[in-house]
């Protein structure tokens, strides 16, 4: 499968994985932010795990939509106006400019339970992997990963470089814990499903690593460089925001060496590894282009 | 063992399990609203209903602890500002008045997700037991029930009797969903940990919702009759923000007979099912005496 043929069917399966049922507005709401049209670069990443080590891409679907899911649900939250206060998101205004801030808050928590819950009753996998999986879920979108990625970034706003202990780790642990969580997420829970060893789960857990820190930085570049069309999102917001960014950290022209750097990481672990995948090298490039490298 | 020997073994598990680590503000946003002195009823209903279907209390630590947690990060999210915007909990500044609402929204976020990790990694029940268990909080948690509660109280809100569709119905689904559903929570994983049948668990649901419903309707009544001293939390803003309460559909008095009459059937329910428990009727009583009945 190529990339589009999986966003072809993730979306699909986004759209029948969430019915909506009475209160109506708690789901509607949900199906907002997770149906808005994006690159599914987790979900897909989740699905291309499971091919690579050999699973049924059938049966880590839940799965693959439960990330998208969790991602929609740190945006929901991201955006309120006592985070990061954005009124747009992928072109379109954001949940709780659409719901109301209750709403949006509820059903962001919502999705959270959501997840787990859809792995859990709509996988075709044994109980064991059912568990592990969902273990790796609430350990990763919580105060072990997520959520701790997202307290660090917003505790390093508006401060200047000197005013942050070890800024160079701290930016480190924000890319770490607020990004490469889910591509890591994504990556290992395929690699689960499919019944890839602990040593093949390391190493492509090595590589989501490296792709989700390339793909944060590629984004404060964006942000840095971009216009409100490109984004589909306001741009420029870091830096008002004073934000601790690759961008405020290393500068622009070393944050794009630092992609390039690590993008080149990424193709050798999956290299060396012996991971064939068109999907994956898909993503490098895509991120690439973005930035124009 | 009696109420207070279970309030103590609670509230020592509760404080184990959360260690603080970076990123500390955290965790102990998390502790201060998990921690605040409550009467821990649910934890206390999950272990009872382990110890009355034979089970092992041990075994159910983690979960009871893990209800409990849920229960806080509904209070979290629901005293935002753009909730029920509440200034005081349990006598002390509510979660977003000490840590800020950015924190204390991913408090509530990173509670509902620690829950089930704590059910996963410490319980010493099999694979199958705790898949169940965590499938029983994350429906139950989530859009399938406590969060479907919130919204319908939401939405209920500011609004005279004649402009909702079946008052009565409505009530009841808010007092299911809102304050019943972890009642039942607790006493369904508390039997499920014990092994019980699937009528015992039947049994010990349709006492759950009877009791969960009078507690609510006690609650509804305690803010009508209360001080702030002895509520420690505002009393008298559902009238203010014209809520549907017991109060506001059937009048004070009426209120305290549907407890009353609902009370006397949680006691002919455990009587008919042969549950011998001190501590179940021990919160039958707490609930009388708090409304004078």
């Amino acid at each position: 499968m190529k990339m589009n043929d999986y966003i072809e069917l993730i979306d699909k399966k986004l759209e029948e994985f969430i019915p909506v049922q009475y209160p109506d507005e708690i789901f509607e709401s949900m199906k907002y932010t997770v149906l808005l049209p994006g690159k599914r670069l987790r979900p897909a990443m989740c699905l291309e795990a499971c091919r690579i080590f050999g699973g049924n891409i059938e049966h880590a679907l839940p799965t693959a939509c439960a990330v998208e899911m969790i991602h929609a649900q740190s945006l929901i939250h991201d955006d309120l106006p006592c985070m990061d206060n954005d009124d747009f998101r992928r072109g379109k205004p954001t949940n709780h400019k659409v719901f109301g801030e209750a709403i949006a808050v509820l059903a962001g928590d919502a999705l959270l339970t959501f997840a787990p819950q859809l792995i859990i009753e709509k996988s075709e996998i044994s109980i064991e992997k059912k568990l592990r999986v969902v273990e790796e879920f609430v350990k990763m979108s919580g105060a072990y990963g997520l959520i701790a990625g997202q307290v660090v970034d917003i505790k390093s706003e508006k401060k200047s470089l000197n005013e942050i202990s070890d800024p160079e780790k701290t930016l480190e642990y924000i890319q770490t814990n607020k990004t490469a969580v889910l591509f890591k997420l994504a990556l290992r829970t395929g690699a689960i499903i499919a019944g890839a060893s602990d040593k093949q789960i390391g190493e492509i857990t090595e590589f989501g690593q490296n792709l989700g820190v390339a793909f944060q930085i590629a984004d404060d570049i964006l942000d840095e460089i971009s216009t409100f069309e490109e984004m589909g999102k306001s741009s420029g917001k870091d830096k008002n925001a004073q934000k601790l960014t690759s961008i405020s950290l290393y500068g622009l022209e070393n944050a794009k060496c630092k992609v390039s750097c690590i993008l080149e990481n990424c193709y050798d672990t999956i290299e060396n590894y012996g991971i064939k995948s068109e999907v994956l090298n898909e993503i490098i490039l895509g991120i690439k282009k973005r930035v124009g490298i």
